[in-house]
């Protein structure tokens, strides 16, 4: 079983991956982590109450940063057109949500949990790197007690989203990207390099629908949205980003990868970019040297990755 | 028959393309100018005359830029063990030159030859960019005036040279880079994303001197400490950058490209990067907008350039 924190900002694919993480049979969801992003934090953090609540997913849900972590980076605006008003594509909420968030900030409950089941928990963070890196600035040692990190984001050998260089969260934070990319932690990041390849048509999503129980309409109800902004990029169907990260927990298998150490450009026109110095390549000397080698995620087996998210979701239904 | 001047810094490759240029039945060579970067700009002309000298080229060379467009920025070192203490793999060069260089300085020379025959005129630069950016400076309507401009620099898709992000010929003078890319005028860019896969094994190259004539020979001589250098790197054989530069003016052909605006990291880890914005992928605002769109290639028969490279050198002796 995998222990795994999941730091996100639901966010339609963010909820995709929850609902997996929460199904699969090897995963045990021990906190669900908040970030702002897709929309702001109070936002965010009320989506994945609601969806642990409609979900029955019991880990508990900490609140976590609500800027970056300089202060003096100007805020940006939420991307409204892709994840809705309200974050999860605009579906009806209750008014009254009855789950509570833990009373920690989410870097205390990431530092608590890590602490308390040492070499066990993997953090599977998919939005802007914010709480990991307060998390390693309030407590370094948890680099010798997380298992491993998983990250949604960055762009290597492709364009980014949001700018010709950069990735949307990584943008959303570079230098709290750097800080967690360039501690002595193993980190595995799934860029765009390969999400972008990673479409989850609108047929393939019905036949979920069919073949599951009420949390995939829900799911899917959600999406919706996500799907029409989608269109004019990649067709019918949905990038589904988050999914391919909480995946590779489960099915590294499914990706190839390149090692390196990796460092954020801060500033400038490729603020945000995340480049990567291959293991094995000689360079003069360099702001990559002397730093931990990651891993990058340059292939996938998309295929592999929709039925892996299909099974979880369709075929291992919660107790 | 496509006018060339040749801007270059030689340079052990530059003087494999310099022989190419000078050798093509469709190429008429109009003028070389030098420019630091693989040595002193004293020592590029100096061993631009005497290539000319040897090879018996008749165009005029003129002595160019012996340092970045903006003279704050730092001094680098030659890359004395890629192309010697000589910048031509220290072979044996004679005491005197009887060739002269051309009184002018390089960019004036550009800019009167342009002038001179306009809408002909094509500029392969494979070295820093300082020249080419002078001259739009001192005469911005060259860009009305150049039939067109073709580079060896940049790395797109795949890691630089010098640092994880940037390639040489870009990193050695970033803005002069970014000048030449968002100018009003078409440029096509030859990057590491192609050059790195054209690799001539010294098999190859000791075939074209059996071949060849003494001009050959003496390229080959050049070449020697520079297919040592790459032994490390790419296995046996020489990174014939410079020359798919030269062989896309007759051969377009044998590439594949992308279109898109193009700017030049200027600063920061980053320093000396280039990045394309690809044309008809939507983004916010950004520094690439309103830009031309320039062509960058992404793909190349290597088989196909070297055969080029083969033929222009063995086949169509100079008259």
């Amino acid at each position: 079983m995998h222990k795994v924190i999941f730091d996100t900002d639901p966010g339609i694919d963010d909820a995709m991956a929850l609902l997996f993480l929460h199904r699969h049979p090897e995963i045990d969801l021990v906190g669900v982590t908040t970030v702002f992003g897709n929309a702001s934090v109070d936002t965010t953090t009320r989506n994945a109450l609601y969806l642990a609540e409609a979900w029955n997913i019991d880990a508990p849900v900490a609140r976590g940063a609500d800027r970056t972590i300089d202060p003096a980076r100007k805020e940006g605006h939420w991307p409204t057109a892709i994840h809705g008003h309200n974050g999860i594509g605009d579906v009806v909420i209750p008014q009254s949500i009855s789950r509570q968030a833990d009373p920690r900030p989410a870097h205390q409950f990431i530092i608590d949990t890590v602490r308390a089941h040492p070499g066990e928990v993997t953090l599977v963070a998919v939005g802007r790197m914010t709480n990991l890196a307060l998390a390693l600035q309030a407590a370094p040692e948890i680099t010798k007690l997380a298992k491993e990190v998983v990250i949604m984001g960055g762009a290597f050998d492709v364009p980014g989203n949001v700018t010709p260089a950069a990735e949307a969260n990584i943008h959303g934070d570079p230098e709290a990207a750097d800080i967690v990319f360039t501690a002595p932690w193993k980190v595995t990041v799934i860029g765009l390099d390969v999400t972008m390849k990673t479409v989850m048509t609108s047929g393939y999503l019905a036949k979920m629908v069919e073949a599951g129980a009420d949390d995939v309409r829900l799911l899917s109800d959600i999406s919706q949205l996500y799907i029409d902004f989608y269109k004019s990029r990649v067709g019918d169907g949905m990038v589904v980003h988050d999914s391919c990260a909480c995946v590779y927990v489960v099915r590294p298998d499914l990706f190839e990868t390149r090692s390196g150490s990796i460092r954020v450009v801060c500033g400038g026109i490729a603020d945000g970019q995340t480049i990567q110095k291959p293991d094995g390549r000689g360079f003069p000397p360099s702001p990559w040297d002397g730093l931990p080698s990651q891993i990058v995620t340059t292939g996938i087996d998309p295929d592999g990755v929709l039925e892996a998210i299909r099974a979880a979701l369709v075929e291992h239904r919660a107790a």
